[in-house]
C-alpha cells in the first residue's frame, strides 16, 4: 500500500473468519467491518450530512457513472471535489461505474475497448473505458477508486461468465497502470459469478497485481443467498488476509453478518434508504411496515433504543408522515435505517472482539424472522 | 389573561410603531416580533423537529383542517397531542380551518351554522363549525387555537366582505363560548377586507370580548403589498396594546419587516418552505433561483454567515440536487430559508431594542430589490 493508506486486522473472531480492523485512509481511519451507506448522485437520499455523521457511518460511497453524466466529474472537481460538494470529510469509496451500466444503461455495447451507452437521464451517447472510469474517479477525489468491471446477471452462461471475468481482469490491469493519484487507492473486483474455478482463477490473477484492497463483485444480481454465501465460503480464503476486503452492492441485514463470517470487511448497500422512503423501518424484531394499519395508534417508537431522530417520535406519526406524503417520512425512516445498519456493525465489531459473533447472527436471525406481513389501510 | 399566558411589550421603537415583546405559554416564552414556521400537516415540511429548533424558531403553526381531516384529531390525541405527536416541546398555534375552506375545500356551503364541505383528500363531506373547530383544536392540544372565521378573497363587494367580517364576529363569540382548555388561549380574528370602518368594527367588537390575543385575517388573499400596509395601518391602533398581534399568512422578508414596524408581533408563512422545495433561496442580497445556470460552478454557500446545514455547501452543490431531483435540495433550502426568517426577526429585535428599526428597514429593501431573474439551463 501507499503511505496513505493502511490496513490492520486487529482480532480474527475465534469461531468464524471474522476480523476485526482499521482501514487508515487520507480523510480518516474506518473501524471494520464496517457498511458504507450510498451516496449515489452526490447525497444519501433523504439524509444531511451532519444528520449522516450522527448515524456513525464513517465511509461512505458514491458512483462515478451518475455523477460523470450529471454534474459530469469537472463541475464536482471544480467545486471543490467530492469531498467538498458532499460537505463529508470522512472516506469516500467511488464505485467504478460497471455495475451501473449493467443496471441503468440503456443499448449498452460491450467490447475489449469499453463500453459505449446511451445515458439513462438524456439518452446522450457516453464511452466509458477503464482508462476513462479512473480519470473520473481521479477527478471527483475519492479516497477509494474501483476498477471499471463488466458485470454479468445470474444466472447465466458459463462462457459469458468466464469471458466478463477475463475482460475485467485485463481492465483491472488497464487501471492500475492508467491510476496516477497516490492519495487514491484502487480496490480489484473479483468475479467469476457462482463457479468456484472462476472466481478462484479472477483472485490469484489479482492478488498478483497487488492492489490495496479486494472487492467480490457480481454478487446480489438475481442468485439465491445461500449461492452468495457459497460464492464467498470459496472466494475470501483466496484473498490476502492484510487488505481490506469488500463485498459489493449488499445487502439485507443478515446478509451482512452472513460476510461478515467469512471475513468480509466493507459492504454498501442502497437497502437502508430505498426501503426508508418505502415506509420499511429495520428493527431488531424485523422488518416494520410504516403503512400498516397496526401502527396507526402506536406511541412506541421503532426502537426505543435507538438514538436516531424517527425514534424520537411515535409509530403512529411516521405512519402519518408516509399517508400524508410528506418527505418528512422518507427522510425520518431513512436515517433510522442507516442508524439501524451502522449499529449493528457495532455489534458485529464488539462480537468478533469478544469471539461470540456466531451467537449474535443466531440471535439476530431469530428476531428478524418475524415479519408482520402487509396489512395497509 | 389566564395564568397559563402573558404578554410584556418591553420596548417600543422610538421611529415606529414596532414592539419588542415576550409572549408566554405552556411550552415556553416567545420573543417578539416571531415568525411561525407553518407544520400544515404536522411536520414542517423538509425539516426535522432538532433542524428546525435549529434554526432559532420559538413557535410553530398546525392546521386544523389537515389534521381533522388526516389522521383526525383523535388519533393525534391518541398518539400524545401535537406537541408529541411533532416532537416540538416550543410553543404550538392552530389555524382554525377557515382560511383552508376558504382555499382548498372543495363546493363549501357556508351559513350561520357553520360550513359543509367537499374533503381536497378523499371527497368526503366534512362540517365544520365554530364549536366543532375548538373541540378540535383542544383535542390537538395547541397553546393557541384561531377563532373559527369566514374568509373571502380581495377584492370583493363591499356587502360581501362586510357580512363575512360580522359572520366572523358571530362565530368568534360563539368560539369563546365553546373553549374549555384553561392551558389553550383563543386569538380572535379582525376582518374588514381593505375596508377602515369595516376593520375598527371587528376590531372594537372582538377587544369588547378579551381575547388572549388578536390576529388579523383576510389579507394577503389577493391585494397589493400597499394595500396590505394601508389595512394595517388603520387596523393595528385599534388593537389592545398588551395583547399580542398576529398577521396571518404573511409574507416576504419585505411584508413581515413593514409588519413589525405598524405593530405586529406574530407572523406565519409558508413561503420560505414552499420557495425552498422550489429551488429559491432568501438571502439579504435577493432571491437566489438555484436552477439558474450562473451558480452550477458557484464555489460559495447561499450565505457565509449562515449557521445552516445548505450554507456548509457550494451553492453549485445545491443547484446540482435539483437538477439530480435529490429530496437533499428542498431538504436543504428549505432548512436555508426558515433560518434566513428566524435570523431576519433576530435582527429586527435587535434593532427595535436599539430603535434603529427603520433603518434595518432601508437597508434590507435596498438589498432585496436586486433580482438575478430566471436563466436556467
Amino acid at each position: 500500500m501507499t503511505s496513505h493508506f493502511s490496513f490492520q486486522v486487529e482480532h480474527v473472531d475465534a469461531s468464524s473468519h471474522a476480523r476485526l480492523g482499521k482501514f487508515t485512509t487520507p480523510h480518516g481511519v474506518v473501524d471494520t467491518p464496517a457498511f458504507m451507506p450510498v451516496g449515489t448522485q452526490g447525497t444519501v437520499k433523504g439524509v444531511d450530512a451532519g444528520r449522516l455523521r450522527e448515524t456513525g457511518a464513517q465511509m461512505i460511497l458514491a458512483n462515478t457513472y451518475h455523477l460523470a453524466l450529471r454534474p459530469g466529474e469537472q463541475t464536482v472537481a471544480a467545486l471543490g471535489g467530492l469531498h467538498a460538494f458532499m460537505n463529508w470529510d470522512g472516506p469516500i469509496l467511488t464505485d467504478s461505474g460497471g455495475f451501473q451500466v449493467f443496471s441503468l444503461a440503456e443499448r449498452a455495447t460491450i467490447d475489449e475497448t469499453g463500453v459505449r451507452f446511451r445515458s439513462h437521464i438524456d439518452g446522450a451517447l457516453v464511452e466509458l473505458t477503464p482508462e476513462r472510469s479512473v480519470a473520473i474517479q481521479e477527478q471527483l477525489g475519492s479516497d477509494v477508486a474501483m476498477v471499471f468491471d463488466h458485470v454479468v446477471a445470474l444466472p447465466n452462461e458459463p462462457a459469458v461468465v468466464a469471458d466478463a471475468m477475463r475482460r475485467s481482469l485485463r481492465w483491472a490491469e488497464r487501471c492500475k497502470t492508467a491510476a496516477t493519484r497516490i492519495d487514491q487507492a484502487q480496490f480489484a473486483i473479483v468475479h467469476g459469478g457462482l463457479d468456484a474455478a472462476l472466481r478462484a482463477e479472477s483472485a490469484d490473477r489479482l492478488v498478483a497485481l497487488d492492489f490495496v484492497g479486494y472487492a467480490i463483485g457480481g454478487l446480489s444480481v438475481g442468485e439465491p443467498p445461500s449461492a452468495m454465501y457459497a460464492a464467498l465460503d470459496v472466494t475470501t480464503p483466496l484473498l490476502p488476509s492484510d487488505r481490506p476486503r469488500y463485498l459489493m452492492g449488499v445487502g439485507r441485514p443478515i446478509d451482512l453478518l452472513e460476510g461478515i463470517r467469512r471475513g468480509v470487511d466493507l459492504f454498501d448497500c442502497v437497502m437502508p434508504t430505498r426501503n426508508g422512503r418505502n415506509a420499511l423501518a429495520f428493527t431488531d424484531a424485523g422488518p416494520v411496515r410504516l403503512r400498516n394499519l397496526q401502527h396507526a395508534l402506536d406511541r412506541l417508537p421503532l426502537d426505543e433504543s435507538c438514538p436516531c431522530p424517527a425514534c424520537r417520535h411515535s409509530r403512529g406519526y411516521l405512519r402519518h408522515l408516509f399517508q400524508a406524503n410528506e418527505m418528512l417520512g422518507p427522510m425520518l425512516v431513512s436515517v433510522h435505517n442507516i442508524t439501524y445498519y451502522q449499529r449493528l456493525l457495532a455489534e458485529a465489531r464488539l462480537a468478533i472482539a469478544e469471539n461470540r459473533l456466531s451467537a449474535l447472527i443466531d440471535q439476530r436471525r431469530k428476531g428478524w424472522e418475524r415479519d408482520e406481513g402487509t396489512n395497509v389501510e
